[in-house]
Parts: structure tokens; C-alpha cells; sequence
């Protein structure tokens, strides 16, 4: 892994709400297929240092996926099919046969990273899909690397489609409550939630931001921040548990989020902390939109049977290294909650708004 | 300001959960009158170290409060009476009305300090309806001081009532979710919240305790965890973006938390974040117990017109003394929020459990 350091210092203390922005938004790319290597924002390091690291081995890949350096459902989807890239890029096989096994390998070490987000899975079997279809190792080659880069293109080209559908419902004027990162960094490029509101932004319209930090991992503060202010799309930051009293003393019109998996009845998996959005939202009649890409569905199961990561005790305990808890204390660190299809009013997604019931409106848009 | 530095090794290491606790409770004061000195223990300081601070004028007093190197309403309580004994102490008034005088400029800063725990002004009230007895300033300084000790002891044994009232509504074997620090930290000795814990586990219940961090200041991190660890009851730290879920999941049996002012009609002010837990807890069905003495009471005003405290943008953006979010991010940080009654299933007080409608329990248990 290399590590190069982006000079930023020209954007950095740009001040988020003092200009009504354009369409000038985030342009770089939180994943990219540049040469044979993958390039990737380091999302660790953000807001304080913007830099990116190269991968040259899907073993790299899968570290950061599990790690957190890609995060983001559709990033992490794009991220794990090009890791599968890399395997077929370094691949000394002769024959077609040993080029599969050699991918079908990674693959499984992919797959293995993160297990909540579908998109991690679905990026992998289309590459497995297109390789098939290969007959030589050369071809196959090809095809992988191809297949990647479209993905890559697709990912913005989508998040833009899902915008404009999204920010039709969007006011002037409203202020938007979030959840976590589902911006351009949680993506190739332009976000889904935030895509919404980048979209709404060009319409004309002006739009402010909720940003609740998101504990443990803090993407709220250390992503969306970031990315708003770079855009100069106004933001607030506050603390998780302000979010019912922000909501109740009317501080919130529509809450936009990402998901990182909705299942065929139309439960919404997000990050941890939507649920209780959601419920909040319902309980003052706040619009609570996810938003997402086809990717995002997973048409082969109902919510029974996901499954919610459990991360590291770390993050809840260490704060930049720092121990905020006393030693040897035990700490529950689910990183996904689920959201009922009745707490939803709409899914913002590519191929149009999902409207209750949501189970219908997925079969008919989606599959 | 003087520093003293406890020794706790032997303690401090203590695992939670690994044996039922004896009756064997944090016994140290959060804030106590020594020889004409306030001692507090520096709650800034924790839990990396345990630490003592003394304090010889109302000033120093009144920092403290506005730093939060003591928090928590009957804590506050008791440590700006003692601010003021402080006043009247090292007064060289010759004259009662001088006394006075010094006094009442003591109450006025120290009334400053924080907006919404009404236990602040319930403490200062108290000392000076007390001086205003006395025929002489020997008398007036001996009433004083005899007040505050007085008003310690009483804490004490208040928390110990209320405890007791609590914990018949606790069942063995229950998960009791709170937020922040109701704890001995949060008053004299004892706690509100956890004293109706101690109390249940006194009885020989089995406990378990689940403990969101309690963002921005962590108390619920930092002093709730750690106060349950020293007393070996079960504690689960999670981060707040996890009540939701943990509700939904059916891992909370009851809610059990502070209050900071209880409004005539019924409306309970707190940590925020509270409210979002109440709210979560109505859904699915799980009692919420607000924990209050009945200097927490608030008779004189309905919820309309408390002040909910606004503090600064650092605490959100900073932690441990380190950056997490982007320079010059607009950030809100209000630090309380209200709970309407008809989501409140009872508030245990030291008078007894007051049971709905809450404004008539009000009136004939506390008026």
C-alpha cells in the first residue's frame, strides 16, 4: 500500500453556509481503477488529512474494506469487485480453469469482510458473472478490467439519477436530518442521501443539513461534515442524542438516509442509529426517506434472516486512541439496525420512488 | 484549587460481572464540606484517574460547576449551597446585612453557573432562607454551615429512600437501560437512577445495566460505567446510536434515568438523549422511569418556560482534547431536552412513586 497526500490547504477553510452554492460539488473519486491498481480515499484519516493509498492485491483491498479505509455500501460494492480485479490482473494462470479458482479465492476473501452491506456481494458476482463468459484468460482479463471501470462510471451516472428523483422531494428551504456517510465517500462519486441533497442544491433550492456524528465510528462528523463543507452546502453538526429533540422542537422537515441493504418486505438495514430516526421522525410526521441504488436490494431474502455486524469493542471504548471508558468494561457495538417498512415513506432509488406498499413497489422496480 | 490524587489500584481493577454484588457501594462523597473547605472529586478527571479537588471560595465553586468537574442536579445542588457557605465563611462582615450583601453576590454567580437543573437554585434558596434566621453573623455562619452539612447527609439519605421506592419495580433479572449519570457521581453519595440499581441489588436482584456513552461529555462512559465496575454490577456500555436497537431487540426491560427539573405539569428535563429513549421505550412498550428527589421538583412553572442550556461547540467537536470534525463546522449542542408526561410511566421520587396523570401526583406528593 502506498500513500501519497493530496495538497488541499486551497479548500480546506472554505466556510460551509456563507454562499449559496453551485453545481461544483466533490469531484474526487472515493474509489478508482487507475493502471492496474485501485485507488482509494483514505477515509480513516478524514477530516483531518485527505490523502489516498493504492492497491495493488486483493488481499489490500479486503483489509480496507474491513478496516474502514472504502466505506459505504455502494463504495464497498465497487471496492470488493475491484479487488477481484487485482486477482485476475496479477493472476500468472495459463488457463481459464486456474484463473476462476485463482479469482473464485479472493472472491471468498471478499466476501468475508463485511457482512451486512448486500452491495459488497453483488459487486463480487457480477464479476464473477462477466468472467464466465470469457474463453480465453486474456479475454477474461479484459472483461474483468472493463467491467470494473463500467461499474465505476455506473456508480455516478446512478447516484445522479437517484438524486434528481430524490431532491423532487425536497423543499427550498428544508432542512435535512441524515445518518452517517451516504455521500460522495460512501460512493464512487456524489453520494445517494447526499446525492439528494447535492441534486436538490442545483435545482436552485436551499437546503441546510443535520448531521448527527454517528458514534462509534464518527462518519458523521469526520465524513458528512466534510464533504458539506467542501460543497458549501450548509451543515450542523450535533451529538446522536439531540436527534429527538431537534426533531420534536421542529428543526427537521424530511430525514434522508443511505441503507446498506433492503430486503424483499422492505426492511431498510442501516447503519446504527436510522432506526431510531425513524421511529422519531413517525412519531412527529417527518417524511424518513432512504436512499438507494438497485444495488442496494436484496431480492433473495426478508429480513429474517440478515445479518447485523458486531464490531470491535475498540470503537465504542478508544476515541482517536484515546480510552474514553474504564478498562474491562463489556460493550455491545452492533453497526447496523433495521427499520419496518411502516417507519418508511418512501425509497429514493434510481429506478424511481418506491411507495408503500414497499414489498410491491420493490418486485415491480427493482427485480 | 488543590489537587490530591487518590489511591484506587487495589479497587480499580475490579471486573464487572463476575460476582453477584454484596452491599458493599461506592462510598466515597462526590462533594463533601471538610473543615470549611468544599472537597469534590474532580469528575473531569474520570475514569482515568479518581482524583480530589478542595475549594476554599464561592468563585472557585462556581467554576466547577460550569465545568463540570462536578455535574449531575442534586450534586449541583448541594456544591452551590457549600459555594455560598464558602462566601458566608470567609466573609469579614462585622455586619449581619454585610453578611448578607456578600452573600447574595455569592448566589447571584453562582445561580449563573447552569440554566436547568433547578436543584442549583433549590440549594441556594435553601442556604438563604436558612441565614436570614439569624439574629448575629456568628450565628448566621454557624447556621450556614450546619445547613450544608445537613443538606449532605440528607442527600444521602434521600437517594437511599428513593432507591428503595425504585427498586420494587425492579424485577431479578432485568436489564435496566439508563443515560448519562444518575448516579452517587450525580448527587452526594448514592445516586437516583443507579440508587434505585443498588437498592434492587441490595434486595438480591440480579441486575444488568445498559449504559449508552452519553455524547457530548460521555458521562454515561466515563462515570456510569465506572461507578457500576467499582461496584461489580453488570454493565454494558453501548454508543447512543444503539438504544434504538437494543430496545427493538428486546434487550432492555425497563428505562430508569435522572431528571434535572420536573415541571409542575408534569414535563421531565433531562440529559439529552433522554427523550429519544422515552420515545423508543413507549414503542415498544418498556416502562420509563424518571429517578428524582423532590428538590428536583420544579413547582413554580409549568414546561413553557425552562431554559434549555446551550454549551459550547468544543464539546461536540472535540474529544480528549482532539479534533473529530472539520474547522469552523456549525455545531448545536443543546444539553438537555424534555420528556412529556404521557410517555413518563412513573417518577420515582423520595416521596413515592408518582403514577399519572403526573401534575395531580405532583401537587399531592411534593407541593
Amino acid at each position: 500500500m502506498k500513500l501519497k497526500v493530496v495538497s488541499w490547504e486551497r479548500k480546506r477553510f472554505r466556510s460551509p453556509s456563507l454562499e449559496r452554492p453551485v453545481a461544483n460539488f466533490f469531484t474526487m473519486r472515493t474509489v478508482t481503477w487507475e493502471d492496474g491498481k485501485v485507488k482509494m480515499i483514505d477515509q480513516t484519516a478524514l477530516p483531518l488529512k485527505l490523502s489516498h493509498v493504492f492497491f495493488t492485491k486483493p488481499e489490500e483491498v479486503a483489509n480496507a474494506i474491513r478496516t474502514m479505509v472504502v466505506r459505504g455500501a455502494p463504495a464497498i460494492g465497487v471496492a470488493a469487485a475491484m479487488g477481484l480485479a487485482l486477482s485476475a490482473h496479477r493472476s500468472k494462470a495459463a488457463k481459464l480453469p486456474e484463473l476462476l479458482h485463482d479469482m473464485e479465492s479472493s472472491a471468498g476473501l471478499l466476501r468475508s469482510t463485511r457482512p451486512t452491506a448486500v452491495n459488497l456481494f453483488w459487486g463480487i458476482d457480477r464479476v464473477m458473472n462477466k468472467v464466465r463468459e470469457a474463453k480465453t484468460v486474456r479475454e477474461a482479463k479484459e472483461l474483468v478490467e472493463a467491467e470494473v471501470k463500467a461499474m465505476e462510471e455506473e456508480d455516478v451516472q446512478t447516484n445522479r439519477r437517484l438524486g434528481k428523483i430524490g431532491a423532487e422531494l425536497i423543499d427550498d428551504g428544508d432542512t435535512v436530518l441524515t445518518q452517517c456517510n451516504a455521500g460522495a465517500l460512501a460512493t464512487v462519486g456524489y453520494g445517494t442521501a447526499l446525492g439528494v441533497i447535492r441534486a436538490a442544491v442545483e435545482q436552485g433550492k436551499l437546503v441546510k443539513v443535520l448531521v448527527p456524528e454517528t458514534r462509534p465510528a464518527l462518519q458523521g462528523a469526520r465524513l458528512t461534515a466534510f464533504e458539506l463543507a467542501q460543497d458549501g452546502i450548509d451543515c450542523t453538526l450535533i451529538s446522536d442524542t439531540a436527534v429527538g429533540h431537534m426533531i420534536s422542537i421542529g428543526r427537521v422537515d424530511k430525514v434522508v438516509v443511505g441503507a446498506d441493504r433492503i430486503t424483499n418486505d422492505g426492511y431498510v438495514f442501516n447503519k446504527i442509529g436510522t432506526y431510531q430516526e425513524a421511529v422519531l421522525a413517525s412519531r412527529h410526521g417527518v417524511p424518513f426517506f432512504p436512499a438507494a441504488p438497485h444495488s442496494t436490494f436484496d431480492l433473495s431474502r426478508g429480513h429474517d434472516s440478515v445479518t447485523i455486524e458486531e464490531r470491535s469493542a475498540d470503537e465504542v471504548v478508544k476515541i482517536s486512541g484515546k480510552r474514553i471508558a474504564p478498562k474491562g468494561v463489556p460493550v455491545a457495538n452492533p453497526a447496523f439496525d433495521m427499520t419496518p417498512p411502516e417507519l418508511v415513506t418512501g425509497i429514493i432509488s434510481d429506478r424511481g420512488l418506491l411507495q408503500p406498499p414497499l414489498a410491491e413497489s420493490i418486485q415491480r422496480l427493482i427485480s
